[in-house]
């Protein structure tokens, strides 16, 4: 019998879940996703994610992939499957992807969105999804803060400290922070984050935006490689993973 | 003892609710405003509101207006009763408004959006706030026929069948159908609107878009002065109450 991997795009609202990863106590969108799969394709199936979210972070496009020996068409899984998924996930394609593939190992970039909505209260449509301020920010020297990190760096003062990694360094192909009416979308594109890499460079940029640090200490914050000299940790709900691009 | 009539800005998310009114089963917009308004001044508070919105329709500036004997300043009660209520309400605006001022009774241009997401399949994080369609749609086709509704027409076929009403003559000074990626926004602004009368513009809006109807069908449509002439009714969670300009 020949297993064939198969390649997922998958979307869903974090608002509800653990994160991506199999928890003990907890539902995830990895659980969620094996146990539907499992019952439509009538044998044990375990995904494997690109990307392991925290909980509340949102995605447009992650991706997972999986070995089966089933016969079903590859592009009609992302149709049967979403019939046993709950609405707050939805697979978005199936395809088949060549043996022994793996999102984590191999070239890509991965682009993010942080969402703030900036006002004098929270709006009830905008909670899920964006990160409330009432602070006023200042979105040119947010500007001027993101184009410093752009290019190759340590990131190291951008991780979440204690996190096993073996290299800091990452590749930021742009960071750009665009208002969009009450809202401002901060997109990084790179070739990999960090742990919490894009929830820090956004406290940071919103410390920035607020007058609290000067856009050019970002280069003694890459300096420092140390946690403490960036900002805060901005909150999960106001990130979406927007996708994946294979090199 | 003197009252103050106090007028408030309200935005929610409806997906919760049982719509605006008061209801015997089900919690309501009204009944949570009710509820903690009693609680924050202390007497019992009735508020009238300007747009009764169905069960799932969203607001980001539906309007209430109440009595009160409070002390409290008028532009205070916004931050103190935003502590009280759930975080899917939240008051945008609270001020004094002349004795006997009622937002039913004036003159005044509305706006709603009716938002549609196409794609081949639904996105988690649109699923509460936009209508889902696979459909392709014709967004010229669908424009030309918005532009056969602005104006002062009988929109006794875009009306609710049954709803009591003394006239179904009403005036829109705005209806555009606006392309904003994988979305399509329905925006229009009237002197007021029949019960499910956006809803119902939408929906045959859509059958305009899928080419199971002419633009200049239109035309005929608000002739005939029958709900049957007209399109279905859109699913709620798409629509949201934009806003109110009292003149």
């Amino acid at each position: 019998m020949e297993t064939k991997r198969i390649r997922m795009t998958v979307a869903y609202d974090g608002t509800n879940y653990h994160g991506w990863q199999i928890q003990n106590n907890g539902i995830t969108i990895e659980s969620e996703l094996n146990r539907c799969l499992t019952g439509l394709l009538q044998e044990p199936i375990q995904v494997c994610g690109a990307s392991r979210t925290d909980a509340g972070v949102h995605a447009l496009g992650n991706v997972a992939v999986f070995d089966t020996l089933s016969r079903m068409p590859a592009g009609k899984i992302a149709y049967a499957l979403n019939q046993r998924l709950p609405e707050d996930i939805r697979i978005q394609k199936s395809e088949e992807a060549p043996p022994g593939w793996h999102p984590r190992y191999c070239e890509s970039r991965k682009t993010y969105e942080y969402r703030i909505y900036r006002g004098e209260f929270p709006m009830p449509v905008k909670r899920l999804y964006s990160y409330f301020t009432y602070h006023t920010l200042d979105v040119e020297r947010m500007r001027e803060a993101a184009a410093c990190l752009v290019g190759e760096h340590d990131f190291k003062s951008f991780c979440q400290a204690g996190a096993q990694v073996r290299s800091t360094v990452r590749t930021l192909y742009g960071l750009q922070v665009e208002e969009q009416g009450a809202d401002i979308a901060i997109r990084v594109c790179g070739n990999g984050f960090l742990y919490n890499m894009v929830r820090i460079i956004a406290g940071t940029l919103l410390e920035v935006g607020q007058g609290k640090r000067e856009p050019e200490s970002m280069q003694d914050v890459l300096k420092a490689k140390n946690r403490a000299a960036a900002g805060p940790t901005a909150p999960a709900h106001g990130l979406t993973l927007v996708g994946y691009e294979f090199l």
